[in-house]
């Protein structure tokens, strides 16, 4: 027992809690009034704190800024105004996991300003929808505050309760990456974390911490202090070269800060609090922004059976990619990647990224070649570019890279950022985060959509740019293809669900049917081994449940050849018209349905952890009186990742609005649905 | 993607399992041949490393110690000679989860010395079980080598993969206790965490850290570097006040440092690896020491209806002794519990430890009437000595103390010892361990068995000393009665009996009737608030599964009055013959059935976490040909933890070795069956 430090923890609360003796807070409610913030001023001093249904989320917590070479923006603070504002509008995604998003919310713009000589200004503007919260702050111009240098932004997020939390770690050194397998941990236990921050209240509220339209800044990390007593979490910004995190000039704005909020798992996705709160599409008709499904030459790169060097086992020979696109073609895949096709490659690539070019074949690849069979096939080229880091390497040469690509009929683009981060500047800093900013809009200039590896987290570009179609920044399929890491365990995808894909669309490239890598070495690697770590129903399932908009058939080519599993791959949309979470449990399962947009289909993707589940699931989401034929991919009886990962079950039935499918799935495995009209 | 780095993390790896250039590893094995434990010596340094089935689980590992005034013991050693051991031997224990043990092992001893002039010298004895490997160093009496200060204990855990650990942490400033919730991470992740620490393996395979026969030592907790690229553990022993660890005199034995080895969770208990690491009883004759089952004056205090200091409330009066000890004689429950019975209480008795009397008593509380009155109705007093810390002012007392309940005719002290370290020292301290065995010895003296509360960990000193029968040393019962902290999740329980049950016993008080604490304030608590987050059958199956030969039924007596369910508790056996778990995943679910001792009844114990689960469970550990009655208390079909958790249906059928049970759990329920002989 420790009934003293308790008591202690209550009091202090208590405190914190009561009536500011200087002003009223001021209140902003969500449409449906569950969820309230409001803004405190207390001896100088500005704090925000969030309920829902009036229950404390977000106990007061402090706002403003540290300067270098300037005294804090945080002490002598007093509120000069308020004003309201409310929105309600429906808008259009060229793209997504739904077509229509509702931007509904209350808006409350706190005016502050120092009471000392300097008299410095900002607003803080909080915007209340039912699904969460999101605030900035708001620099206007003005004569104290002109060039700045942001030391640390002193945002905090003392949670009311030691809820739970599935992190991966942040701003730490040599580790700049957020390609992790996720934790578990009361939040009060954590240091410096990546957002989305998933977390789970004593009460079973859903807490989602994240930042939305991040430009010119740092990428927000989140820091606490790992003691048992002290739930607050700070926003610890990815620093440049110099401790600096932000160097701007007023007027300004930060990022978004939001708070997801939900009741139940089922209820975060989709997630478009983050999509609300950036600016519109400004990219105009973005008709040649097209999702893709695409197959490449990569994964033989992971499993050692070609490199992206030369030398015999070079993947990116004109022969190859002739190969892939003519099996992308006949078999209605929209796009071919094809990986080590420049220049660069040879040596250490990692310690070397000025040596890559983006316009210069290796010899054994003939660029027009390749992107005139493509274009006569009709097929889609992918270009990578992996910078290996060398960030002022790729602008220089960016420019011409894309006039190439477009010149060629190529519209898309992976992009690579494999580095710990550039010159000293963290991986996610503000010199990062501009270069993207770069990136997109060049690409934009010569109608080139963006895929990004190693990318700054998804705060919603693709609101305002939508060719910034997708990007990793997760652990993805890769690890299962190496040794020594242990490869992702089966619950690894139904954390995914809930936290990266909270940000944004990931390429996961789902897709493995050579689960045991025997293509790599001639034999089935043992359960012992580095390999894939789900039942082949279960690949099929990850294309509806983790959503891209470019969602890659990741295996070799060869392996999809004669698998009737296949088919569903084939058949199964990229892009949405609307998206139901039917089931699901944190790290547990998911079962999601998506209905094609464009289209009548439906797709129903389940997937479990470790744990064989059946679960019911009733698809009243159809519509009434019509039936549809359900063409569902399960796992078998004796189905298992571990000893028996690739039996397939293929079967027909007819289902409709009344039907309850009973999805069973087998440990590590899942299910893939395609639901079609009945004739 | 990241290839790069895994490859360079690979030939690492290569580089340092390569065979030694100097010497052979010396082997030792399991019986059974799966666990191997080796020895290298390679440039001065020694190593070992740890083998299942041939698959690396430790890669190599450094030994050795820092010392304060004196060079390394770490360089310059070479192996001197090596002599083999070996041992099958079933030995009984007075009272325990079972009652024979079999201690079968192969040993080796390996002789360490220095090449340098001083010449210091050591053995490192490996013991290999089919359960897996112990480990300590022995330095014998020598001229070079006689006080010392080790400053660290250079012992290294090199993980073979990145496994899954679930840990709560350790070392930490304000932060020396146990009472936490259990986060899971890969054990990169880690820095200074608690043992036992379980993990799993990529390949599956259950590892757990921990360490027995604690004596005149510093507990050892375990740190990693919370690199992903680094998978070293290293011993980090909890300092004395000036930062040395351990200060002592050759000749002198380490704690042995056990890695306990399974396939799969459930052959993990009954865990007897650090018992049969431990010396045998030297206590003679124990049949003074006697597993009980006991109520208490403790829950109202936490609930806040009573209070241990003077008051209104003040729950250690003699009336409220006798009732208590009336409801215990009434109800065939072995014990009864004062807390707040002596004087001290009052004030800030956190600050205040040298208060504390252990033998007078409060004037409500007339220790010489309780004490005869529960002589003549048959029942044991425990009495309660907190000390908050105060280990002097309790050494001081001690014989008095001891003195006086034995006196009493009292065989059973419950003590504390709130408080986060001592006048510097580290609660988990040299400075600490000795006191416990000061304790325990001075306790066997008057025939006293300990229940010790913020102790240090278990390492099985109850094989030694029987007397020291149960501790806590986890996050219990009683944070599900206090504000602010979220209470445990349904989760908890099933994380603890794979964590800390593996250490040995805890005292956690299971039987918590009112669950939503309706007798706190006169209106249940919301599911929001904090109350307990179980059903009331998973509350009746913790009694089995939470092994503790000092079983508590923790709530207020009156809330036992006409609850049928109660005759679960009259009923359960508290001393056991045979252990075997039927069923269980970490942090999910437990299905374990214990064989009463000197009886013929079976109990069976089965709880889930927040997912409701249907287990079908063989009967088939029952004697063949023999018929037993069933009386199951189940959830009934619409219990619910937060929903609905007190309805309970019991019910009763026949059953024998065919029979497959079906246990039905609610989500946070549980399920709790005896199993008699049918007449």
């Amino acid at each position: 027992m420790r009934p003293h430090r308790s008591v202690l923890t209550l009091v202090v609360a208590t405190l914190i809690t009561a009536p500011a003796a200087a002003q009223e807070p001021i209140r902003v409610a969500s449409p449906d009034g569950r969820n309230e913030a409001r803004i405190h001023s207390r001896d100088g001093r500005i704090h925000y704190s969030v309920e829902r249904d009036g229950n404390p989320v977000i106990a007061p917590s402090l706002l403003g800024f540290e300067f270098r070479g300037a005294p804090p923006l945080r002490d002598s603070l007093r509120i000069t105004g308020v004003t309201q504002a409310s929105r309600d509008e429906t808008w259009t995604q060229p793209w997504g996991e739904v077509r229509q998003v509702r931007d509904h919310h209350n808006e409350i713009r706190v005016g502050v300003a120092e009471t000392t000589a300097a008299g410095r200004r900002f607003d803080i503007v909080f915007r209340a929808f039912d699904d969460g919260i999101g605030f900035r702050y708001e620099v206007p111009e003005q004569p104290a505050l002109h060039f700045f240098e942001i030391q640390n932004e002193l945002t905090e997020f003392a949670l009311a309760d030691d809820a739970r939390a599935w992190w991966i770690p942040s701003n730490r050194p040599r580790l700049d990456r957020s390609e992790m397998l996720y934790s578990a941990s009361p939040m009060s236990l954590l240091d410096s974390v990546q957002t989305p921050l998933t977390m789970r209240t004593a009460r079973g509220t859903f807490v989602v911490l994240h930042e939305a339209h991040l430009v010119d800044y740092a990428r927000m990390n989140l820091a606490g202090q790992r003691h048992m007593e002290d739930r607050t979490l700070r926003a610890a910004l990815a620093p440049l070269a110099d401790g600096v995190k932000v160097r701007g000039k007023a007027p300004f704005n930060t990022p978004w800060r939001t708070i997801q909020l939900a009741d139940r798992e089922a209820d975060l996705v989709p997630s478009v609090l983050g999509l609300n709160l950036n600016p519109p599409n400004v990219l105009g008709d973005v008709s040649w922004v097209k999702p893709m499904k695409y197959v490449g030459i990569w994964w033989g790169m992971h499993i050692g059976t070609m490199s992206w060097g030369s030398g015999p086992r070079h993947g990116a020979t004109t022969a190859n990619a002739r190969r892939y696109i003519d099996f992308a073609a006949d078999n209605g895949i929209d796009g071919v990647l094809v990986e080590g096709w420049n220049t660069g490659w040879d040596g250490d690539w990692i310690a070397n990224s000025h040596l890559f070019s983006f316009t210069q074949s290796h010899p054994n690849y003939d660029l027009n070649e390749v992107a005139a069979y493509a274009r006569q096939r009709g097929v889609r080229l992918i270009m990578h570019n992996e910078t290996s880091g060398g960030i002022t390497n790729y602008e220089d040469q960016m420019e011409d890279a894309y006039r190439l690509y477009q010149s060629l009929g190529i519209d898309a683009i992976k992009s690579g950022y494999v580095a710990d981060g550039y010159q000293g500047h963290s991986h996610w800093s503000q010199f990062r985060v501009r270069h993207n900013l770069k990136a997109i809009q060049t690409a934009a200039r010569y109608r080139i959509a963006l895929n990004v590896h190693e990318p700054v987290h998804d705060t919603g570009e693709r609101r305002t740019y939508p060719n910034m179609m997708t990007r990793e920044g997760a652990r993805g399929q890769e690890y299962n293809a190496w040794g020594g890491e242990g490869g992702n365990p089966p619950e690894h995808e139904s954390i995914l669900f809930f936290t990266r894909l909270l940000a944004g669309p990931m390429d996961f490239t789902p897709g493995i049917f050579d689960i045991t890598l025997a293509s790599a070495d001639g034999g089935p690697r043992s359960p012992q081994e580095s390999r894939v770590r789900t039942t082949l129903a279960k690949q099929l399932a990850l294309y509806v449940v983790l959503y891209s908009p470019m969602q890659m058939a990741a295996d070799l080519i060869e392996n999809y050849v004669n698998q009737p599993a296949f088919q569903f791959i084939r058949d199964v949309a990229v892009d949405w018209e609307q998206t139901r979470v039917l089931d699901a449990r944190m790290g547990d399962h998911v079962v999601v349905a998506r209905q094609e947009r464009g289209g009548e289909d439906w797709f129903i993707g389940a997937i479990t952890d470790e744990e064989g589940r059946t679960i019911d699931v009733p698809l009243s989401f159809l519509p009434a009186g019509r039936s549809y034929v359900a063409e569902i991919y399960a796992d078998e009886a004796d189905s298992h990742w571990m000893t028996n990962p690739l039996p397939i079950s293929i079967s027909r039935r007819t289902v409709n609005a009344d039907t309850r499918l009973t999805i069973r799935m087998a440990p590590g495995g899942g299910q893939a649905i395609r639901l079609t009209p009945a004739r």
